[in-house]
């Protein structure tokens, strides 16, 4: 008797054989644009409060898939949840973000402990054991991460500002006491990830948000070399581990991140160069991406065109459909529907 | 008798000559980082009365070329000063920024009066020939103006947003409204910059801080083609006038940039990646930058790292050695002179 193997069309793309019609799932996904979302919000306390119940973060999960039928579950977490278990407390602002006690001296840096509280991200792995039981086995969960950099910019300023100024000039100036705090965001992370790969997760993606605001030199230190231990950590326990790097703003920069990494695919945002990325990134790995987030919201031929655009450049090649960044709240849901029936019915 | 004629190294790097040392000066270079700019700042009233009044105006213009010997004035003004001339009257916040009445509906962009009030604009002429008349014969005079699409996402937000979604929104989904008010900058702008060059400018700067957020077909309609446009339309009257462009963000799409708008020189944000600019934009044109400006915040041995990194990167072709972006206020002076004292070193 012949084992049935179910294939899952995103798991597919990441291992090397392209779909006809691209896998698509949206950054952030799970969020304020739906108003199933917004009731189970308001039921919740805070923000982290969300993210710790398992039964309300894997609700807001499904929620999407149910809607939309994505090729890909997230589970609902927040890249400063390992802050968290660190000992450095985070809430958010409603409108705001989030806050922290700031971490920009040395010796903050030095005291900083080296082991997370893993007992403190049991809800999350226990939200995405929830999420594994009810998913279609056809549709891929995705478990992740803050990368390093982004992760410590938020830390070292307390909040998110305008270029994460703060952490670059503590970068430049304490080196070694930066290092410390990487190091330990490095160690932290490849914990976490494959902890929720135990608990299900197929697939995990490393945001790196503020990859962006760095110079080559220093994308290459605090970006790039600690992606690439991350990705070797994880590797060494879960050889077979799929890897998705989202360096935003990378540009130019990103054929040596996806070549130094060892990532699977990488995210690319909207802005994106499309002749760089056919010819030196989509060769080596797949490529995730890369709709303007502002065309969902404008909707009509626009978005036609735009969504036209993404295929056009990255179908090919293999692809996931996804936007270039997250989803705004502002989006109405029937521009979903209008982008998700362009993409399936696409002949490529 | 043969006329002793007096070469600019700022505009020698221009007309296609590398210096042995690379001409450098500072965007926001006239800024608060100077206890003199801060009080002159003061006196005046508001921020636009300061840009409005040529003796303060051609003051603070000249208060870092007293202090630092750079090789090229800035006029002190703003890259809004378009928009209030055309009627769209502007405020600075302190500490926030500038504020317009938002324009952001299509009836609003069929409103818009097709011709600026340019006697609005005469002080800006008058403290350009203040500067003129004051400045060493060695020191280029630059004037500038904003490209047409960041001027226009100011002008539909009313404000600086994140990434000037709303601009973005408008050009989506009203391309023929968003592209009159793209017309009447364009139009403006020559005029605006032709003005500067008569009232005694030697180079004009074109800065696009807003392209970044724009995807490939729309940086080509709304950044690359309007400043193509206002290049072809100042030389029209003015053949031989020297331009730079700075597309703030525009990473791998830089080289379609300087093969399209013509322009001399291209400004770079220190998040370049240099093998592309040295390949495929400073064989075409001269490269200004890129040095981040948090590096010069930071000072010690980083900022010597990031100032050889630039030289190293680009010193070999033609270089104007700036920063990626303003100088920001809480940069040490010192750390100005350490930068100057370095880059003059250079032996390349």
């Amino acid at each position: 008797m012949t084992q049935v193997r179910t294939t899952k069309p995103f798991i597919e793309v990441l291992s090397g054989r392209r779909q006809p019609v691209p896998p698509i799932w949206m950054m952030r996904q799970a969020g304020r644009y739906l108003p199933e979302y917004r009731e189970v919000r308001a039921k919740a306390g805070s923000f982290l409060d969300l993210c710790f119940t398992p039964e309300l973060a894997a609700e807001v999960t499904l929620q999407p898939i149910r809607r939309f039928s994505f090729d890909a579950a997230i589970i609902f977490s927040d890249i400063l949840v390992i802050p968290h278990a660190l000992g450095r407390e985070v809430h958010f602002e409603v409108g705001e973000g989030p806050r922290l006690r700031p971490l920009d001296t040395p010796d903050q840096a030095e005291a900083l402990g080296a082991r997370a509280d893993f007992g403190k991200l049991k809800p999350v792995y226990e939200a995405l054991r929830r999420v594994r039981r009810e998913l279609d086995p056809k549709i891929a969960l995705i478990g992740f991460c803050g990368a390093p950099w982004t992760v410590a910019t938020y830390m070292v300023a307390g909040q998110g500002t305008p270029d994460q100024a703060p952490a670059r000039i503590m970068a430049y100036r304490y080196p070694q006491a930066f290092t410390k705090i990487i190091d330990v965001l490095v160690e932290s992370s490849i914990q976490y990830l494959l902890g929720q790969l135990d608990a299900g997760a197929d697939v995990l993606q490393i945001f790196d948000t503020w990859a962006g605001v760095l110079p080559p030199r220093e994308f290459m230190r605090w970006s790039i070399e600690p992606t690439r231990r991350i990705v070797e950590g994880v590797r060494k326990k879960a050889p077979d581990a799929k890897i998705i790097g989202f360096p935003r703003g990378a540009g130019a920069l990103l054929p040596q991140y996806v070549e130094t990494t060892g990532v699977d695919a990488v995210s690319i945002d909207w802005a994106a160069e499309p002749s760089l990325i056919r010819d030196r990134v989509q060769t080596r790995v797949a490529v995730q991406g890369n709709l303007d987030p502002v065309a969902l919201i404008a909707g009509g031929a626009a978005l036609d065109q735009a969504i036209d655009d993404v295929l056009a450049n990255f179908g090919n090649g293999r692809l996931i459909f996804n936007l270039g960044h997250g989803i705004q709240p502002e989006t109405p849901i029937a521009h979903v529907d209008q982008m998700l029936k362009r993409v399936r019915a696409y002949q490529g």
